[in-house]
Formats: structure tokens, C-alpha cells, sequence
């Protein structure tokens, strides 16, 4: 890092965020400029705990920072978890039930810690650390394996009584509807995430009706990712843009509820859909939320995709412990 | 009133409830106890504004209770209103448009004044004057000829961006579902409040299906409420039962998807739906929320009905008002 040891004697912050398959860590300065970074995947080939596998990610980037002193750690992991205490509930990809993150990582570091739910700290970084951060309301909405969602009310992340509020994947849109991950049907999520879209695709492909599909990824559901579906369309294989763009409409039909329920300011659409096929996916979501949205709640509301890619996590989370320790609420 | 002039040299607080057909102003001592009530309906015979009747609704409720000296008014009114400036932006039915509703009342009584939605001065009046005030996160539902909704996360009323958050009644669970009053489809409105009841039950009527319910409203929508379907369903009518179910249940995907949204500690159902057929709209509101919000979301949610009836406006506003003096937030 041509950054390290920049620091000496300032302290920096760490932001990381903890995903299903691979985990990131980054250091940041005062200025909040990233000096240190450190990436590896969730889960380790021999094994191995996930919680390990985290501190040492953690450990890394703070070496590649230049081993400044570290003033506090924010983490955006999986949930459902709770906020207040930093113990993820359950999150069975990572092994954990009932895992106090927060203290192992406080006591490991000895620093301030605070653990959320990666949407919630990811919508919290697109929020803090974008022209943005002016607004007070702010839901951002995270089309991708899943849908995620994170909620802004008056500057504050959304919680709610259980910690765990934001489940904008789960809300019913068609009572009856397709099976979801969950369990349930009908869920936003089992119309309109990747699976949902890529099911869809896999059938046409098997009908022959999406020639570059086929070629390219068969007919495996798991092989129809974002990207691959962006240039199908862009080939001109114009009954997948009708699945995605169907499934973007439905994801407008959510938001448009949430803005009828929130009232926010700005929405912030996110994650892998959104940024293969970014113009695409906000159209229908725009025509979604004009048709679905009351008209006094919707006007002047903006719809804006998502600015910080990967980094959304980790920034996010840097800034909210650094503020944390600024308003004194963080626990060493 | 027995207890007029009581208070003499107190102060009290009025609680004022506009609605569409009528209205009630209570006054309540410093004890909360309510010493004077005025009601009137809405609009007049030979026209007259609505704000001159709101202002003499007010001044009789206080000469009712002795005329006390009076420290504040709290207002319960259809929306959209903005309730940061008290101002009426558009309830066609009272003949407001941009109506500047606080500063009147404001200046007529000279005394500091709130406005806020009706629905969400009701929730917090079910909340603030029962057993429920220890709560941080409630949720109010109200289904009636149309479903008002208010919402309280950690202890104050949500209002968002635009002030108007909380229109639980227009999120659409069902795309291209039934028409609703506000122009789109699909609303949980337009396939559970007491006119799309009323819809289906008068069909039901017009083929003999529902003997009580001809007997007694003949086929008119408007004529079909809710007492009577209650008593029609007594009389053995199972087909309007099972009306009355579905729609109920339509109620429990709503609160199903606020509950995987907002995470509520308390979901309060109130209105003249639930007043009716409390038992059976309660059960398949249950059945909906276990069916479509998420397990960690769900558990420890009390499902309750509204306590006060017609008087939960009228307190909320007091309530309202009241608090915000004492906070000091109250603009004279």
C-alpha cells in the first residue's frame, strides 16, 4: 500500500464486511482515505472457524495499513444479529448461532466494536459517504442472490423491536405466488432476485428461446448470473430482457409499498442486478413506483443507483463506528 | 359536565378529532381526566366552512368544561397534511386545500397548537393512554372504509420526507387485483376495507346467497357496514363469513409485510371492521402475520385491539400536545 505507515502515530478505524462467501477488511485514515486493505474468502478449504478467519482478515489490512493504532472496528455481517449487543442470532453459512462477534472482536483488539447487518451498513455507506448525506431519509433496496434492504428514518438505521427490521426481501406481493428461499410465497425476493429472474431464463433456454444463454451458461440456474444476462440482452435476446425486465418492475412494486409505508427522501438501489443493467433496472423501477406509489409520497423522491460498489460495507461500517465513538456511545 | 370548573385556575388541553363526517373536541384536566366534550357533524346543512366549525366544536367542548384556562390543542385530521407547520394540504371532503390549520387555531385561541394525521394521533393515543406506553415500536392499523395506518419507531411518530409516511392502506399485495379508490390496483385497501367487504357481500346478496344480509340492506354497497355483517354472520350466513375472513387475512399479509419491515413490538387493530368481529378478524390476522412475516421478525409480536373506540383521537391529540409542551417543542 503506498499509504502505509502514513498514519505513525494517528489512529485509524476498520471497516469490515463479512459476507456468505468471501470477507473484506480496509483501514481508514483520518480523512477517511483507505490505507489498508484485506480480502479472502468466507470459508477456508481445510476447514476452519469463520470467526478466525476474521480476525485475521482484520489483522492483515491492518498490517497493510502500517500498523496505525486502531481506534475502532465497524462490521457488517449477515443477520438476522442484534445491534445493541453485537451477537449474530443465527447465520447458518458461517456457522454461527448465538456468536457474540462484537466481544471476541472487542477483546482481540481492544477496541470500540460495533456489529450490523451488512444491508443496513451497506445502505448506511452509500448513504454517509456519497452527496447523500444530506438527506434524513433514505432506503436503499439490494437486488441480488437475495433482495436486501436497509432503512434510514431521521438520520438513524432502522431497527426495530427485534434488531432485525428491513426484511424488504420478505414482503408478500403476490399472495399464492412462487415459492421462496424462506419458505413462504410470494415473497418480493422469489419474483425478482437473480434466482427468480435466472429460473425464469433457465427455461427459455431449455425451450431454445434464449440461444445466447444456452451457449453460454446452459441450463443451470446457478450459471445465469447478472452479468451473463446483461449481454444476452445486449445480443438482443429480447425474452430474457422481459423476464429482467419484469422482475425490475416487481422490485419498483416493493419499493413503491416502502415508499408508501417510509416516506424517504432517496432510494438507493444496489448489488449485482442493478450495477450489470443499471439503466434497465431503474426504468422499471421508476414506472413500478409511479404506478404503485401515492402521488403525494412519491413526488420529489429520488431514485439513484448505488455509487460505492464492493466498498459499501466496509465504509459504511468504518463510518458508523467512527461516529459511534464521536457521539461516546461505543463500548470499549 | 359534573366535573365543570373544576379546575378553576388550572390549565387543561384540548384533543380535537376532524373526520370526514364528524368531529369531537374533549378537554382533559391535568390529571387526564376528560371534563367537557363537544360534537358536531362535519359539515353543515347550509354550508359554513369547516374551520369555523372546528373552532366552535372547540370553544363549546371548553365551555362545557368550565372554561378553564386551556395550555394547548392537539388535532387529530385527514391527510395529507404537513405536521411539521400544521398545514392541510389536501382533504377535498372538508374543502381544504394548502389550509394553514395550526396557525388559526393557533391564533384564535392563542394557545400553542399540533395537527397531525387522525390515524397516526390515533395509534399514539392507543399507544401513550393504555397499558401498551412502555413500547418503543408500534404499529396501528385501521381498517374502515378505507385502512389508515401510524407508526411509531422508538417512541415517536414516523412522518418521513414527506410527512405523510404510514399509507399502510396502499401497498399493493396484489398486482392487477381490484381497483382501489386511489386510482391504482391491487391495494390492500381495495381488497380489505369495509367497502370491498361490501362489494363482494352485496353480490353475494343480489344471488340470494346472503338472505340476512338482503333482508336487511337489500344490494346496496354503501348500505352494507360493518354491524351488520357481524349480525349476518351470527345469523349462520357462512358465505359472508367467509368474506369477512379473506379480508382479514388480506389485513394479515399487510401487517405480515409492515411486521418483516418495520419489526414492531405491538400491532394494534382498530376501526369499525375490528370493533364488529374482533375475535374473527384477529384470528385470521394471526393466521396471515405466521404465514407471511418472517419467524425472528414475528416472535414476541402482541397482536391487540384498539382500547379507546371513538375516543383515541381525541386523547392521542391531547396527548400530543401535552408532551410537546413539556418537551418545550410547542410553538404558541
Amino acid at each position: 500500500m503506498t499509504n502505509a505507515g502514513r498514519l505513525k502515530n494517528k489512529t485509524a478505524i476498520v471497516g469490515m464486511d463479512i459476507g456468505g462467501t468471501k470477507m473484506m477488511a480496509a483501514v481508514f485514515d483520518q480523512k477517511f482515505h483507505k490505507i489498508g486493505v484485506c480480502r479472502k474468502k468466507s470459508r477456508s478449504k481445510n476447514g476452519g472457524e469463520t470467526e478466525m478467519r476474521v480476525i485475521k482478515v482484520i489483522r492483515e489490512a491492518i498490517e497493510n495499513a502500517g500498523n496505525p493504532p486502531i481506534a475502532g472496528i465497524g462490521v457488517g455481517s449477515p443477520g438476522p444479529l442484534d445491534p445493541a449487543t453485537g451477537v449474530i442470532i443465527d447465520t447458518p453459512n458461517l456457522g454461527w448461532k448465538n456468536f457474540p462477534l462484537a466481544h471476541l472482536l472487542r477483546e482481540t483488539f481492544k477496541t470500540p466494536v460495533v456489529v450490523d447487518n451488512d444491508v443496513n451498513v451497506g445502505t448506511y455507506g452509500e448513504w454517509r459517504c456519497t452527496a447523500l448525506r444530506s438527506k434524513k431519509h433514505v432506503l436503499g433496496v439490494f437486488p441480488g442472490t437475495g433482495i436486501g434492504g436497509g432503512i434510514i428514518i431521521d438520520g438513524k438505521i432502522l431497527h426495530g423491536f427485534s434488531g432485525a427490521a428491513g426484511e424488504v426481501g420478505h414482503i408478500t406481493i403476490m399472495p399464492d405466488g412462487p415459492f421462496c428461499g424462506c419458505g413462504k410465497r410470494g415473497c418480493l425476493e422469489a419474483l425478482a432476485s437473480r434466482v427468480a429472474i435466472a429460473k425464469e431464463v433457465a427455461a427459455l433456454a431449455a425451450r431454445e428461446d434464449a440461444p445466447y444463454i444456452l451457449e453460454h451458461c446452459g441450463t443451470d440456474v446457478n450459471a445465469i448470473r447478472s452479468g451473463v444476462l446483461a449481454r444476452a440482452i445486449e445480443a438482443g435476446e429480447t425474452m430474457v430482457e422481459e423476464v429482467v425486465r419484469k422482475a425490475a418492475y416487481y422490485i419498483g412494486i416493493g419499493v413503491g409499498n416502502l415508499i408508501n409505508v417510509l416516506s424517504p427522501e432517496v432510494v438507493v438501489l444496489g448489488g449485482g442486478l442493478v450495477e450489470a443493467m443499471e439503466t434497465l433496472v431503474l426504468e422499471e423501477v421508476e414506472k413500478a413506483v409511479a404506478e404503485h406509489a401515492m402521488p403525494f409520497l412519491r413526488k420529489n423522491v429520488r431514485i439513484a443507483a448505488a455509487q460505492l460498489g464492493d466498498d459499501a460495507v466496509v465504509m459504511g461500517a468504518a463510518k458508523l463506528i467512527s461516529e459511534r465513538i464521536d457521539e461516546g456511545g461505543a463500548k470499549k
